[in-house]
């Protein structure tokens, strides 16, 4: 790739950086692994009392505050759990030369089983809130509610804690309304799995193997022989290559074009499996956290990220969102037994979320142009 | 308005043209009705016989291919005197002032009625056929067709002589298939029912009366006494003011950052009438038409249009056919008792033609902020 220094941020930029930066930034990442477990369990994650074990909402509005702010405090100590697993996973994918292979090819895939069981219960609850704020959206502005300023109505408390971000449902349609809780029965009971699994997860053998393994990572980075004075560069511009070529591969200039309707072809297609167009953006998403990682490795982890790579990072998370949102509403269209409203409103739903990955893929396109143009 | 020379194609720049210009154009305009109407005739608009009684598809393979023909020139015949009536219509209204005020404004509502009447057979076709079109594309690619090449399959003859762009159902799910079943049968029974109207209105006293007062305006305008040296460019000018104002009344900032999701806000709104966002743009296509009319009457009908003034009433047309598509997947998905995979379909072919509302959109304020940035 002759191109790769005028696209991406360049990880060879600077003064040299060796297997020691390495190693300090895996025991960083590892610290912050253990810190936040401890925070998790704290806030009641590895217990199963009662108002851990299932997610807000479920008790009286006077204790809902509570129990929502610590389901809060539960789910940003297992975001940050995730946060640098992905990180420690990431840095020996990308510089695994320079590891004990035995070593990082025995803790990777529990690193991503890890983090994958605790990513889902955020992932199904942010999934709701995206699809009821949709329903809203696309219902029309909401009439001014009836009554005074004041507390919120009947099990209005509970509710806005666990998605503060929805607004009233008075504005909605039959189909809306019963799209909505439809989407909400279903998802909210993924959720509640996703929760259980994940503490089961928390409290198996198979976990306490990986935090054992991490905090000997802490204190000691089982880096080869040489690694210390290797220099990291070419591994880290090799991460920046392969993003750079999965990036070629997609089809930018459609994405690029307003309103190409690509996103929406497969819309109804007899296929019920997610959509094929999506998976080559997914992957760039993976690879473009990879390259982000090894740059914290190489440049520090203080150093700010460029804003078109953050931008285009966004705008992949987005994509991935929407496109597991419309997934969900064309899942939650084969419920048997709907009403023929509540599959419209799903339809109509489904197909919104579709304009969204659209509009994704051009928010994308477009930070990838300002970088390549903008370069010298 | 002081930006209108900078804005719209200029009524008032060439030569003087006074009220003779106008009759001129209003004579040639009735004699092209005349002629369109006499075409419509020999082609069996009035006559009630079976192939011209009902729309082509209908009759056996070998005949269908005569009776499409037959009722393609019926409709270009149709859409000659529409548009001759339209042109006549709209230059008694922009030159109102020059005009006998009680014989113009006698003729006005009578020209709109046969002009609206006639125009409902060609629109249901239409719409049948972007329907179509948009639920195959949503299906995704059709399937390699399982025969070689060769003459249509069983009944395509006649299917695709109606429908000559709509690819074959094969990739189609069950949903998608039911909903173009149920789109085909409703709009197919307005279609004929709106020929059928239309053949009525053809034989009436009151079309009758509308083509004898077109044939005296053949030979004969109508003028005030001074009308015939007064100049016709402040009029003009006049209809591009009211075009220039209801295009600055129009979301144009919006509109033109694409993927604002804009059209779809009532997509689930309780209210079954069409968008009332949709009313601004109609207008301003309508506007738009008159502005063109002008133009034709003050520079002479042979002038080349301005290319971006084409191509901002092209994304008009394509903002209203998409607005009524959506409208109509809405309203069958109202039907009682149809499947909630129908319902799903229709769902996402509405939300669909919506976001070609917002495509079209996009596309107009494109054309029109070039023709102001181009301007000196």
């Amino acid at each position: 790739m002759a191109q790769r220094h005028h696209d991406l941020t360049d990880p060879a930029a600077g003064p040299l950086t060796t297997g020691d930066a390495l190693a300090g930034y895996l025991r960083g990442q590892a610290t912050e692994f253990l810190r936040a477990l401890r925070l998790h369990r704290e806030t009641g994650g590895a217990a199963s009392n009662g108002s851990a074990g299932a997610p807000a909402g479920s008790s009286a509005a006077g204790a809902a505050g509570a129990a929502a702010s610590s389901a809060q405090a539960r789910l940003d100590a297992a975001r940050a759990l995730r946060r640098s697993a992905r990180r420690i996973s990431g840095s020996l994918h990308t510089f695994r030369p320079l590891l004990e292979p035995e070593w990082s090819e025995g803790i990777r895939p529990e690193l991503a089983w890890l983090s994958g069981t605790l990513a889902l219960e955020h992932a199904y609850g942010a999934r709701l809130e995206r699809l009821l704020l949709a329903l809203n959206r696309l219902s029309g502005p909401a009439p001014v509610p009836p009554q005074p300023a004041g507390p919120a109505g009947p099990g209005g408390g509970a509710r806005a804690a666990a998605h503060p971000a929805v607004p009233d449902r008075g504005n909605l349609t039959v189909g809306a309304a019963k799209a909505g809780a439809l989407l909400d029965r279903q998802l909210t009971l993924a959720r509640t799995r996703a929760h259980s699994t994940a503490l089961q997860a928390l409290g198996s053998s198979r976990f306490h193997a990986v935090a054992d393994k991490v905090a000997v990572l802490a204190s000691e980075v089982p880096l080869t022989a040489t690694a210390p004075a290797t220099d990291l560069r070419p591994l880290a511009m090799a991460a920046a290559d392969r993003l750079a070529d999965a990036v070629a591969a997609l089809p930018l200039v459609t994405a690029g074009s307003p309103y190409n309707a690509e996103a929406l072809i497969h819309g109804l297609s007899p296929d019920p499996a997610p959509h094929p167009q999506d998976a080559p953006w997914h992957q760039v998403r993976l690879l473009l956290r990879l390259h982000r990682y090894a740059c914290e490795v190489v440049h520090g982890r203080g150093t700010p990220l460029e804003i078109r790579l953050l931008s285009a990072g966004e705008a992949l998370d987005r994509h991935r969102d929407a496109s597991e949102a419309s997934s969900a509403a064309a899942q939650a269209a084969r419920t048997p037994r709907i009403a023929p409203a509540t599959a419209y409103a799903l339809g109509v739903l489904h197909a919104d979320q579709r304009h969204e990955v659209e509009a994704a893929r051009y928010a994308f396109q477009r930070s990838w142009q300002k970088q390549t143009v903008a370069a010298p």
